[in-house]
């Protein structure tokens, strides 16, 4: 581990800190390029775009871009380390809309007291951007924040840690409860966390099929139950009615543990009360809810994933978000929807069943992979999301009436 | 000019809308890499910044960045153009900040009602950046605007618009008054404009040596004088003890005019009344107060400088902003001081009494260059300019105490 920490810092701070930087897309070498990228010639795109402010799209960069953008209330799950520390995530995001999605990516991290700050800075800066990614942004201001961005821009805004972790979430878990032979409609669910991502996991889950009553969701208190008084509005959708009030309760014969709390709160002896066959989903980053090796170790009959890239199964979050924002920017979509996202996690899981590439092999040092307990989703290195993830996601928008342009070419 | 049109739009539409993007300036091809620019590398150098937010600089790209914020209240000299409209001049400023100084630089368009939501939502996001350039937001509000910045932030506020074109225009002006052989503390300058540039332009003049009574400024309504009753207060500092009222009054034997107001407003008539051996600057942008072929045509006894690329002694901005703040970063200042202002006039007039390079004579499709009426100021192209400029900044800064960091070796 400390020679992972030394590698990251390296990482980060060489060859420049950082890992993104800008480039120029055009020619800039003579007195004449400069005279059309910048006086007198910049003139002609700005007179364009104020006789036609949909000129912006064509002249500008706007409609590839995604604005990062996090105050650091809950980075990864160390908590609220604040906007500074929050940067190396917000800027390894913009990284990754750029390696898997071509989309120009910048971070910006806000400094405010109150959500109305952050959310009329936000919304103020909106018009720059193509799209705006919510990142580590802290339960429940979280919830509060994007409703209300969503309502005022005409952008798609979207909470990653809300709806790309649900999205990722769902696709591997119907793909282990088919491997485990488990029908999600009757599956007992335990959810480790009741923050953004949980609460986000659980309703889309419920979207695709699982059942509100059978899912127990605990936050640091204990079981989200229907006598507890002291449940936001959020948890209170998840209040079960039940006797069940740990964790040791919850976790007797559950079908599926998904963990979007903190590092090692699952133990080996909880695991080994869980059903046949169950799925263990320990999200935390970067330490999970119980080690891969401890849970092999107890039951055998597992199927187990976590948000770490070094451990099979990874729940990662860039299976979804530069392909989802790909294919909302490319028909040009005003937000991201229910349909959307579900096109997400269909095509996600579908990819799955299908062969793996030698280059996909070869990118993560393995000689084989197919559909299997170690392999329920796709790795991040799959050339093959990309196109599959935004059409998939573009046509849902084209389809629901949220895209200002038809599919493109490419698509089909 | 139907041509420039078209060739300026075609630049900005291909091969991609805009003219930046994003790159990544790491290793980002196998799962080892993400694990460490991603999940789990990443918590580290998020740690390294929560325990001492200085190390914000070590491992991100904050040190190296430079936001280009407007409202488009005042774009070019085409005026409130509003945010959408003023992109391709932030984009444009971005990709110079790069060509010129590697500074990783992009735009952010404010769009707000009142001066305060404008401060408060570019104050929220300023820890996100090394620097900030505020560019094309109209007068009087960006004398508010950037003090409470100033105020409030500690990285360098920069109102290009205003600082910029001063320094430029100071370094010119004074080479220009070299080659007629005349005193700056002599000299009747008329300055037609009194927004942002032109009463920043006569701020610095004054520091160099000019003298406020001997400027004639005027607005739309006329000379600025004394008896006005209608002025604001960033323009009373100027109100002239003068029975002069019009253009015609003033420019009559004026030894300097400065243009920072429109297209064609000074006649050929105008230009015959000044004195012997006159200096004018018709910086309006994209179309100057007068065009150089009739203003040649009138006076043979002429310096002429306007703000266009495709004509001699270019006032161009780029011949600053790039590297002041280069020297400014480089130091890590914490502002950008009057100290550091003069030594980037100076250091840019001096530049223009040297031999020219066989590179700079290249790009810019010359075959020889030297001190001169038709070369007053260095060329944009000019290799020179980033070290020799951002050097006598940063040293400026160093020993007025507002820089973090000492010289750094290159510069020695």
């Amino acid at each position: 581990m400390s020679n992972l920490k030394q590698r990251a810092l390296d990482y980060h701070a060489y060859p420049t800190p950082g890992k993104i930087a800008v480039e120029i897309t055009t020619k800039a070498e003579t007195s004449d390029d400069l005279s059309l990228a910048y006086s007198p010639g910049v003139a002609e795109p700005c007179r364009e775009i104020a006789e036609d402010q949909e000129n912006v799209y064509k002249y500008t960069g706007k409609g590839n871009s995604v604005a990062v953008i996090s105050n650091g209330s809950a980075v990864l799950g160390l908590g609220n380390l604040g906007p500074m520390a929050s940067k190396p995530v917000m800027e390894g995001k913009a990284l990754l809309f750029k390696r898997f999605a071509n989309i120009d990516s910048f971070d910006i991290e806000v400094t405010h007291d109150t959500c109305d700050e952050f959310i009329n800075t936000v919304a103020s800066i909106a018009d720059t951007f193509g799209g705006i990614n919510l990142e580590d942004i802290k339960a429940p201001d979280c919830f509060v924040i994007e409703k209300a961005l969503q309502e005022r821009c005409n952008i798609p805004i979207f909470h990653d840690d809300q709806h790309g972790t649900a999205i990722v979430t769902a696709a591997a878990l119907l793909n282990a409860l088919d491997i485990q032979d488990k029908d999600i409609t009757h599956a007992d669910i335990v959810c480790l966390g009741a923050g953004a991502a949980a609460i986000a996991c659980m309703e889309l889950l419920i979207q695709c099929g699982a059942k509100r009553e059978k899912i127990y969701m605990l936050d640091t208190k204990g079981v989200v139950h229907t006598r507890r008084t002291d449940l936001n509005e959020y948890k209170t959708l998840f209040a079960n009615n039940t006797d069940k009030r740990t964790l040791d309760d919850a976790i007797e014969e559950a079908d599926v543990f998904i963990g979007v709390s903190g590092p090692n709160l699952l133990s080996a002896e909880q695991l080994s009360k869980m059903a046949e066959r169950p799925i263990v989903f320990a999200c935390s980053n970067p330490d999970p809810e119980i080690k891969p090796e401890l849970a092999h170790s107890v039951r055998n009959d597992l199927i187990m994933a976590t948000g770490r890239s070094d451990y099979p199964n990874q729940v990662n979050n860039v299976l979804c978000f530069p392909f989802i924002f790909r294919g909302a920017l490319d028909v040009r979509a005003c937000k991201i929807n229910n349909e959307m996202k579900l096109a997400a996690v269909d095509a996600i899981r579908t990819l799955a069943k299908e062969p793996v590439p030698q280059s996909v092999l070869q990118a993560s040092g393995e000689s084989a992979l197919s559909f299997s307990r170690d392999y329920i989703i796709p790795r991040p290195m799959d050339p093959r999301l990309c196109n599959r993830v935004a059409k998939a996601v573009a046509q849902a928008a084209v389809d629901t009436g949220v895209a200002a342009l038809p599919m493109p070419d490419h698509y089909v």
